[in-house]
Formats: structure tokens, sequence, C-alpha cells
């Protein structure tokens, strides 16, 4: 277990409501982390609708997700967060009072007076692929992310899709592996065209397979796969040897390890007190479309709202002694001075 | 009194609580108008702090209070909403279930379902000039603003302040009154170098007087004026016939009229649900610094949280027959429809 990161907050989740916490954490001297399971800052609005507009902003009449969380990244920048990305939080364990000790699914230990949920709808997770048994090689020969390129040194890999994932991993661990075969069900790519091209002149020169079709069976001992077979569209069987298997199929939502922190949970939500966004753990905060409350709407505005009146709470548990004065922008010159406007 | 104007909701402040109100209540497809005291749309921020740098608005890293009141009259221009400015609303008539009467001091008259409080912190009223018996004259010779330029034809009018408002008015009457007198406490002028030329050519070719001092006393029956005393800085005591005055002293701020609405106040602010942001009074609604609930901030950031969640509850009194999904812009090719952008 690597050595604790000590921070005064940690925040779960580095969509547009955990990103503008960290501008109400910073303008009362709070330190930040950031933990997300996704491998870009930005959440929902980066995952899922990083180019559709959003008109609800108030101030703002157009703005695309990717425009969103470059702006706010931009209004943090002087708080200097640090994030961590691709990584999920497995566990909460708590150490004071409040104070927690959270680990990863990476192995990371953060040490934190204050936890703050703002995972959204949960957390993005790959979607398992409808082939009998895969679970049993989970955690063995079959990954939905790629975490360190030399597990796939001359292996035997397979990998399962159509997308960017699918084609930039091809392309990224072509050089490692034994051998690719990558399994698509249409011989048609959502993935940029550049990279498809790419993959179809390696297949061409013989230096990787592909197949139309899809994965029906694996065959293997324990959690360790020795081959996979694939049928065709045009009905042929075949069977692949397969040490290695990365299926991309996209990503779904859910609620994860959360769910085991020790908090009370409605409908899979976190109901949390309105004048603080406290949840029933002292010490844990919840915004954005993870809380509920009488009248909650998932509105990325509430979510900023939430995370103002998180921080005036947070800041009493990380410096208990302070007298903490409520300050505009606007009219504070010592609040400039932390902004670097003044 | 003029005939009534009806409307769903009437919002009483143009500030930017108010402005973002319209287009959360616009998506539902209630139709709004505005009152606000000030001549002009944008509340504090337009009245206070026009060109002053706003750094917490989430997603905009920097905005000037001007920059941000237009920003938000482009999110809420295809609502098309009516604005009332230069007027204040005196009486609150309660004529439904919910419903209300609503009269403002220029004699309008409005019916509407819902009323929204989003004064801000108060009215801003003009500050009465330390002259000793001047409420006597107040609705009969005194006046702190223009609202029929024909009232002053053929007067004595004496015009006391050195800012815009006190310039701008001489030029306007000047071609009006019989003889305007303007005293100003100092020979020195804040308003437009432009407007402040125009009156030294007037006093310098004898069409009207410029006295620097301060008006110490005034004569007159009833609230009608006949003349006022005026003490120069050199000391010199003049008495000049004035049957109509103008002071311009600048604006105060003041809880107003608010007061008198049947609503329960907290030291001058109004209690309110914060799952639906309505007063004591169902039908109306604060939202903005007027309002105060536990964890309450006065961001301009959580009257737009607050207005969106009032909008949920006000239009279940304009429309109570109608089932109301909540939709998002992002997604929800008719709220776009009501956007102009689809």
């Amino acid at each position: 277990m690597s050595e604790a990161i000590k921070t005064d907050v940690l925040i779960v989740g580095a969509g547009p409501c955990g990103l503008f916490a960290v501008f109400e954490l910073g303008l009362l001297d709070v330190k930040v982390h950031l933990v997300d399971i996704l491998d870009k800052i930005g959440g929902q609005c980066a995952e899922l609708y990083p180019e559709k507009p959003i008109y609800d902003i108030p101030g703002i009449p157009m703005i695309t997700g990717h425009g969103l969380t470059e702006s706010l990244l931009e209004q943090i920048k002087p708080f200097n967060p640090t994030f961590h990305l691709n990584e999920m939080i497995e566990t909460v364990e708590k150490i004071g009072d409040p104070g927690f000790r959270v680990t990863t699914d990476a192995g990371k230990v953060f040490e934190c007076k204050v936890l703050v949920v703002a995972a959204g709808g949960g957390s993005f997770q790959p979607k398992r692929p409808p082939v009998p048994g895969i679970e049993a090689y989970e955690g063995g020969s079959v990954h939905y992310a790629v975490r360190k390129m030399e597990e796939f040194r001359d292996k035997d890999l397979m990998i399962v899709g159509g997308g960017d994932s699918a084609l930039d991993w091809v392309l990224n661990l072509h050089p490692l592996a034994k051998r690719i075969t990558l399994v698509h069900r249409r011989d048609d790519f959502r993935a940029a065209p550049h990279s498809v091209e790419q993959m179809r002149a390696l297949v061409a020169s013989g230096q990787m397979d592909l197949l139309i079709g899809q994965v029906t069976a694996l065959e293997g001992e324990g959690n360790v796969l020795s081959a996979a077979t694939v049928k065709g569209n045009d009905g042929t069987v075949t069977k692949v040897a397969c040490n290695a298997m990365l299926p991309f199929f996209g990503l779904t939502m859910k609620l994860g390890p959360v769910a085991n922190w020790g908090l009370h949970l409605e409908n899979n939500l976190i109901p949390v007190d309105t004048g603080t966004f406290e949840t029933n753990v002292p010490g844990i905060f919840a915004i954005g479309d993870i809380n509920t409350y009488p009248g909650k709407l998932k509105l990325i505005l509430s979510g900023f709202h939430e995370g103002a009146l998180m921080a005036q709470k947070a800041v009493k548990y990380v410096y208990p002694d302070k007298r903490v004065v409520f300050q505009y922008t606007t009219s504070s010159s010592s609040l400039q001075k932390k902004l670097g406007v003044n």
C-alpha cells in the first residue's frame, strides 16, 4: 500500500459540480484532490455530450459540455487542485471526527478531513459484453481498461469493439502483443477514419487479424483464458488462441462502491441537509445529481449552488478554530488576491 | 385606474435572479412581466457595480455586472418578457387562490396568478437631502424623479445635486421651466463633462442660475413650496423663488412596501421553503438576496438555483391541470424549439 496522500478535502467526481466546488473551497483556503473513474475531466458533460450545446447555465446562452469543462478549469486554476483520473474510490474508513482514509482501485490511499461525493449518476463503468461465462475471467485475462501496457506484452490479445477505444488500443498495443485479433459485429467502425485505415493496413499486411462477428464462447482455467470462439456474420465459426481480452462496449452508469460507505440511500440517491449538503455521516457531503432533497432538480446549476453552501460547512471541519467571514469576489481584495487578479 | 395587465407571473425586481427566473419559467410556457424601481435592467449589478468584475458565476471566470445583465437578457430573449421600469409595487391584494392584484406607484395594475419577489436588498429609493421639513412637501412640490416633464412647465424649479441625474434634468427641463436654479454643494460636478459644459453655458448667458452651497430652509403652505433658502459656501444667504424641487442625492436600499404584503419577515428578509422558495403566502415566492433559509448565502448563483426550483412550483399554479415533465435543454427538442435553436 502506497503512502497516504493527505488533503483537506477529497472530491469524488471531476464533473462540473466537483470542479466548481474546488472554486468555492479554494476561496476559503481549503485544498482539494479529486478522483474520477473516467480518464478525463468533466464527468457526464465530457463523456456523454462533449459537443452538444447546453442552454441553461445562467449567464451563458449556449455552451458545449466541453466548453463548460474548459471554463470551469480556467476558473479554478488559481487553486491548483490535483486530479486522479481513471481511478475509482473503493473503500472509505472513518479515522477522525471527522476524518477519512479512502482507497482507490489503483491502490492509492488518501487521508482527508472531508469527503465530497460529486459523482453524478454514479460511476461510469464498462458494459459487459454478452459472452456466456465472461465474469469468471474478469480480473484475470479479461480487462475493461488498460492500466499498464506491459501486461499485454507477448499476449494473444483479443480486442472487441468498433469505437475509438478499441481501435486506439489495437494500434497502441500492436507493437507489444504477440498477435492481436480485433472482433467487431459489423465491418463498419465508429472510430476515427485515420485509425480505421491504419488498422486495415495492418490486417492487409498480415500483421493482425480482423473478424466480423461475435464472441460466443470462452475457454480457459480459473480466470486465465486460453481461447475464444467467434461466430462470423457469414456463419463461419473460428476458434482463436487468446490469453488476454479487452472488450470495449461503452460505459454504463452504476452507483458503484458509494453504496458501501455507510451513507443512507433513497432510490440510489444520497439524502442531504439543504443548509449544508451534508449526508447522514458528518464530514461526508453530497452535491450534484447524486443527492436528493425536497424539490431537487438534477440541474448543473443546482450542483453549483450546493457546492457553495457545502464549502461553508466543510471549512469548519478543516479549520475548526478559524472564524470564517463570508466575502464577495467583487469587493474583497483578499479573495481577489487568491484568484490572482489583484 | 388603468385597465389591469394580466400575466401568469409578475416578478418584482429585474436583477440577475429575476431575469434568470424568466428563463426557467419560459421553459415551462409561463409568461412573465417584471417591475423594477430602477430605470434600467440589472438590479444591483447594473446600479452598484456595472463595470466591476464578478469572479464567482460558475463557468464564467470573469464578467462585469453589465456583462452579466447583457448575457442574461440574451438568454431570456426567446421568452420576450415585458419590463416596467422606474416603477415600484405598492400594494398586493389577494384575488384568487392563488391570484393577486398588484398596483404600482405609477398607477399600473397587474393581475397575476403568481408573484415572485426578486427584489435583492429591497427597493433602491432616493436619499432624502438633509433639509429641515422637506418631508412635508414630498408628493406636493418636492419630487425625487420626473414622471411627466409637463408637471414642471412654467415652474420656478430648483434642482439639487451634481451628478448625471441632476444635470440631465437641468438640460431637459430648461426649455419648459420658467426658471431653473441648480444648487450643488461644491463647484465640481460628477456628471458627464459635456452636460456640465452645456449647463455652464446656460448660466453664462443668464438663462439659468447656479448656486454653490446647500439648501437650509423651505417656505410654503401645505405641501406647496414658495421659496427655498440657500446658504452659499462663501457665507452668503440667498432666498430663491421656488414652487418645484428635484433633489438628486443618490439611492439608498430600503425594504419598502414589501413589508406590507402579509409576508412573514425575519430581520427584513423573507423566510422561504427550500424545496419551492415559496413564502408563507401560497403563490408568493421569494428568490435571491431578499429571502432567508438555513445555510442561505447571498450569492447570485444561489438566486439562480432558487429561481429554477420556484418555477417548478409556480407552473402548477399557472397550469393546475397540466402534468409537467422535467426536461433538459441539452436533450429536449421541445425545449430547444422554445429557445429558437431547433
